[in-house]
């Protein structure tokens, strides 16, 4: 069965998070809106389609699965984590993966507010002023308590270097897509935390050494970031 | 088996999805962190049991159920409505239900951030110009939209008047707590939003009829809303 993603065509932004899972599960998908418009390709066709099902989604991405039409980043990695064997079997792991997953949520619209703090609608540069100000604390203290808990945890599992210890789930490879576009974006403040954030670092560059990931990041699937996407670099956010 | 909550003793809100389903479920539960000082309680004893897990979490709220320590809302309702009968239970229905939720969570982040949309370690009255143009987008886009779409998703419903059709679910007394918050918080755009929302009002008085929830809502255990919480009256984010 052929996945079938739909998401912004132009952007990682958050259907990265699943398209690194496929990747790694070497699943067979097609990222519907990249295709031709013949195919059903384009930002027009996707929100035309968004809303054609039983279940709609509020907003890309979702994935379509046979019979299934399944919204929400970390509701498609639940399935998805099941399915290729990127969680635990066991329920008390499956939900520590599904939380692992959901503090990355929770980081990364952090990570979208610091260049849009007060109008989604709005561009960035009608609202400069009041980013520099939301920059300044997800810099100095959102982006250092976010990574450290996940330091903390991986600190607690036990032997393998995996968040929940011997086993890559996908919850490492949003950790992955984390360090990725916090670098992108906040090289400074990067250079500055990451001398504490070893483990973190570790899961980064196991991921990146993944046959699979790596093909892939070599590939002119992996969209590269831009200033469109979440994670945004703008010089005047990240102070040297 | 008694559960253990833990969360801000002095709010409703995240917590208080959790307390919803567990109020409808009536399960046995203690809310730990608003009990004497000698049984744990109090906002100095949370903050230093929070890190003292195997599996830490981030943030409040998080459930504890025997050996399983349970953090991020959404994901402590996903295990709550397979134990208690309030998610459907094949995986079609419980990935819906959870993608409802996460849905929700996004609405409230969003509504948390009209009152800190530029730092959420400094105090409202230290960012009001900014959440004045963040309340204006809220308050006639982002509620609009977000409404709407569950209006949709329950016009798609089958007959039954929940958001998955037949059945109550988690996710319905989560709408009920959001259009409560929304009530309390913007009143005003709340009146001009409800006659084209007339399944989510149904839904809201449908739970508000159930007889655990209408006992808990009369209780001393349902926390005032205040201007501590996430949905907070500030009048001046709210023009008539």
């Amino acid at each position: 069965m052929t996945y079938h993603l739909h998401y912004w065509p132009t952007i990682q932004g958050r259907g990265e998070f699943v398209r690194l899972a496929l990747e790694e599960a070497g699943a067979a998908y097609v990222d519907v809106a990249r295709g031709g418009k013949d195919e059903g390709g384009g930002e027009r066709a996707l929100m035309a389609d968004i809303g054609d099902h039983d279940h709609p989604s509020f907003a890309p991405p979702y994935l379509v699965d046979g019979k299934l039409v399944i919204g929400q980043t970390a509701n498609i990695l639940l399935h998805l984590g099941a399915r290729h064997g990127l969680a635990p079997k066991g329920e008390a792991g499956r939900l520590w993966v599904n939380q692992l997953q959901l503090t990355i949520t929770d980081l990364v619209a952090e990570a979208h507010d610091v260049h849009h703090p007060v109008g989604m609608g709005l561009y960035y540069e009608d609202q400069k002023a009041e980013a520099a100000r939301r920059a300044e604390e997800f810099r100095t203290q959102r982006m250092k308590k976010y990574l450290g808990w996940y330091e903390t945890v991986l600190e607690k599992a036990q032997k393998g270097g995996w968040l929940t210890g011997a086993d890559l789930t996908y919850a490492d490879l949003s950790l992955f897509q984390v360090v990725e576009g916090l670098r992108y974006a906040f090289p400074h403040a990067m250079k500055r935390l990451e001398p504490k954030l070893k483990r973190v670092v570790a899961v980064r560059d196991a991921v990146a050494e993944r046959p699979n990931i790596a093909a892939y990041l070599s590939s002119e699937r992996r969209i590269p970031f831009s200033t469109e996407g979440i994670f945004r670099a703008y010089p005047e956010l990240d102070p040297a």
